[in-house]
């Protein structure tokens, strides 16, 4: 085993996105399921819509947009679809608790084993640094994780080979050496094309993409890291 | 009016890619309209992934897979997430209704109206060229569409600029002269920041996309074409 660092992805690795699920059904009564998963659902959208227009420029995507705010453009769209009420107070409510988004219950142990094993850890996020701060801190990970890079500063999303790369200008080891953990089939696909180990989270039992190589490692929770460096 | 040529988009916009459902429907009683949702989600989402995820090369993702592929893998996936049988014959069944969708039924009328006019007409598609060929002919649009332009030969899908950068190889016109006219309000923002002139055809009565610029043009079905013509 050479893998010198785990990278995490955020949004649904680290943190719950359907946790907000909860507080959309208190404010929109029936709808609050539906609500974060098509939020969710546009906001991934729109990131690639956003790099995908416009991917070439040396300074990135001219149409960039940060994160937070496609996440509110997600949110009004979503709104405006259902023909729900987006009152300012319901927005601000919404988009504050996904500033703070529950993780998962067992990713604090994990996090502390690796630390425990000298690991280096690290999240590379879609997340706008400010975003990413809150939830890290909220969630009780500062000391827990080494580096937080966000593809904010190259103004191109994942999966485009360049925000996989930030990772490099942070951690100098091998792409392989790197074990890049995320939830989302897309992201672990992303991760494997560039060249990284991969771990798959496959937290809903979905089928893996149909397309392309599957990721070094699948998982159906965090702990399944451990266990990539046990074996 | 100085608007030379009218390029469509294809799938969803002239052929209804929904209309597979009828036949899902049947394949697999209750799944019908479930399945045809999210294997267009899934086909659209493929295309994303694969160019955003090596956009950079002169010749192409090197990940490439034709939309022919691309559409066989979506339906797999959809059918394995949602724990169905994939019987070879259900699956060959699915893949032959979608090389002939059923078109939409005023779209006949408005490309006639168009070549009465003198109008350059176009589509310009993710699809593969012999898909295209086979959607064009079993529709009757033969003599109706001067230009089928497929994204084949660039190994790019849309929303990429190269993919609707090839419309000038064909059509000599200035980008804002050519109106670019789709159903899928992703491929009409991506038009629309290409720099083409754009009609969105809102068929689902959809909120617009909830960043970037609104299309120049909005309408219900595709009669709204010659409107823009007219006025």
């Amino acid at each position: 085993m050479s893998i010198q660092a785990v990278v995490f992805d955020a949004y649904g690795t680290l943190f719950d996105v359907y946790s907000i699920g909860a507080l959309a059904e208190q404010l929109y009564p029936g709808q609050g399921a539906a609500i974060s998963v098509l939020w969710r659902d546009k906001q991934i959208d729109y990131t690639r819509l956003i790099t995908m227009s416009d991917p070439h420029r040396a300074e990135g995507s001219r149409y960039y947009q940060s994160f937070w705010n496609i996440t509110r453009s997600a949110l009004l769209y979503t709104l405006e679809r259902f023909k729900l009420d987006a009152k300012p107070e319901h927005v601000d409510a919404l988009m504050g608790q996904y500033a703070k988004l529950t993780p998962f219950a067992e990713n604090l142990g994990v996090l502390q084993s690796l630390k425990e094993r000298g690991i280096t850890t690290a999240i590379l996020s879609n997340g706008s640094p400010e975003m990413l701060s809150t939830a890290v801190s909220s969630a009780g990970m500062t000391d827990l994780i080494d580096h937080v890079i966000s593809v904010d500063p190259i103004r191109l999303f994942k999966t485009s080979p360049e925000a996989y790369g930030l990772v490099h200008q942070t951690i100098p080891a091998e792409k392989q050496d790197i074990l890049f953990v995320s939830s989302n089939g897309w992201d672990a696909l992303g991760a494997t094309w560039f060249g990284f180990t991969t771990l798959w989270v496959n937290r809903q039992q979905l089928p893996f993409e149909a397309i392309g190589p599957h990721p070094s490692y699948t998982g159906h929770d965090l702990t399944r890291v451990l266990d990539v460096f046990n074996h």
